[in-house]
């Protein structure tokens, strides 16, 4: 494992906790996670004691904690299920955030080496991003790459760079139709690169394993859209996809870059594809509406900040998304809780 | 080397003769080539007879017929140089079009397995592309690959593939102060992914490893920016630039798809980049007009075909930027010539 010099102190690693023996996943993250503070959320609906191995810099918050600082059981629904890593995002107070599902253990990369998910992240995010042109040599800044001729000079020195989203080997992250069509198919292709996503272009931003810089846009990583059926397993939720339509819209608002690519990390089974083939298709309808949503949608110049920008979002939500289906209203609503609640923990 | 099932009577390969021996050229790509009915043009500027080894389904075109087909001297200028290519554009009557430089030969896969280049092309072009919405897994028509969990079902069947631009392995296509400031920088990365470029995104296209759907966006592919003392080395052209953002905002206002990534070619090197500074800065300086200048264009609905938005494009061209530098001028009358000449030999 190649060593990345980072500033550890500027990095919490936000774990949510839907099993209650993390004692393998833990184990198999020691050599990366050791090196950093560790925040874990336990899943309010968990009733298990968590089980969590010795030698971590972790901070643990149940539901009393999330109880007492959402302050109403609405408010505390917020975070239910794999929605409860956001309360680690509200009570980080570093610039740099890491999250990984905990059914993913380290990659290794085409020669073997263990993957550091966390400092591949912090590079991404410690490293301009290039959202106004397109650079056929991938990642300009990494070591041996460059900007491909015809690249103009003035867009070389790039924009910060807000959110890092990374891949899976093993497990893909299909929805359910895909993995009950497809229940063999795995991913073995380890693909080099990291790039930025061009601005405008929009995405389906995956939880399973992200980095962002939360000074600048932890605003916006929220728990918003959720389904009245959503269950444990990834291929049933919707609310990360939200919230990485909320990002990547924001992040072009502010000017700032959202990458994807590296780093990889190792998914392993969970869950009945078939079996959540019925609850699925609610989220896959549902993306049918909210794509065309976010591409046109547009802020106000009035609109600086990651809170100001989720404020205008949650009013065109209401808006334009609300009528057609109460889950939007829902949805609108949690945001302006949201910005709410980041307000006062942060003041 | 795997064998890719396409129909070689759909493709012809153009190559730019701008040596006279093509031979070790010609040698090493015979295992891919000798498949394919091939045009080679011969630099107009060029005074040696061509060297091309024997067993080749390959037509030759001189100066004499582009004097004959193009008519003036003035068009005839367009073929000059790195820009001969082009003429194979248009006497060429197949679908697809695959264009090599002569100082590249085929790379290897991580496997150590020759790269079929021509036949990575086809693929990309055969298989649809998805400029509207970015996945992040990468191509998911690639064998098993798919699209990520939240990819919109309507936009799952994507849209034709108009162009595939593939890239270098050795020596990346830097423009001269990058090559000049990194003399031994080698690219040593290949990345396993193609990858569809997001419409509204602009991208640098470099010329040297390419294939189009000539039926489709033949006629946006065209000579028309030649800086005054452009020469015979990659690093001092900007024809290929200028043409690959034509051909990305055509694609873009024709609903059709642009794709960057496999196949690599091994690149040597060639020329001079200290030498060639002096010249290039030209045309580093002309990108900074040349992508805003993109990036704002409109089309009116009345233009439906890659004719009808190329000669739009001209008259945008001489409007917006030929007061600024007689370049723009030039270039935007060598469109329309080139869109008489398309038609000519078309009908």
């Amino acid at each position: 494992m190649s060593k990345v010099m980072i500033n550890e102190n500027e990095v919490d690693i936000v774990i949510g906790a839907l099993n209650p023996d993390l004692t393998y996943f833990m184990e198999e993250w020691r050599p990366v996670f050791s090196r950093f503070h560790l925040i874990i959320v336990k899943d309010p609906d968990l009733k298990e004691e968590l089980k969590i191995p010795e030698g971590f810099n972790v901070h643990v918050y149940t539901k009393a904690d999330i109880d007492k600082i959402a302050g109403s059981t609405s408010t505390s629904l917020l975070f239910s299920g794999y929605s409860c890593r956001y309360f680690g995002y509200l009570v980080s107070k570093r610039k740099f955030i890491v999250s990984i599902d905990d059914d993913c253990v380290p990659a290794k990369d085409d020669m073997g080496n263990l993957i550091d998910a966390v400092s591949q992240h912090v590079q991404n995010l410690e490293t301009p991003a290039t959202p106004f042109f397109f650079n056929t040599l991938y990642d300009p800044y990494r070591k041996g790459a460059d900007f491909v001729r015809g690249y103009p000079f003035s867009l070389r020195s790039g924009v910060t760079c807000a959110l890092s989203c990374g891949l899976w080997l093993n497990l893909a992250d299909y929805d359910a139709p895909t993995q009950a069509l497809k229940p063999t198919e795995r991913n073995s292709r380890y693909v080099d690169a990291v790039l930025t996503v061009p601005v405008k272009a929009m995405m389906p931003v995956s939880g399973i394993n992200i980095g962002f810089n939360r000074e600048l846009v932890g605003p916006a990583l929220l728990p918003a859209l959720k389904l009245e059926q959503e269950g444990k397993v990834r291929w049933e939720t919707v609310e990360d996809l939200w919230c990485g339509m909320c990002v990547k819209v924001v992040s072009d608002h502010m000017g700032i870059g959202v990458k994807t690519g590296l780093p990889y990390v190792w998914r392993n089974e969970r869950g009945d594809a078939v079996a959540s083939l019925k609850k699925e298709w609610e989220g896959v309808k549902l993306m049918e509406d909210i794509v065309p949503f976010f591409q046109s949608l547009r802020f106000s110049e009035a609109a600086v900040t990651a809170e100001e920008c989720v404020i205008e979002l949650a009013a065109a939500v209401k808006e334009s998304l609300g009528p057609s289906n109460p889950v939007f209203e829902r949805a609108a609503e949690a945001m302006v809780q949201w910005v709410k609640l980041w307000k006062v923990v942060k003041t």
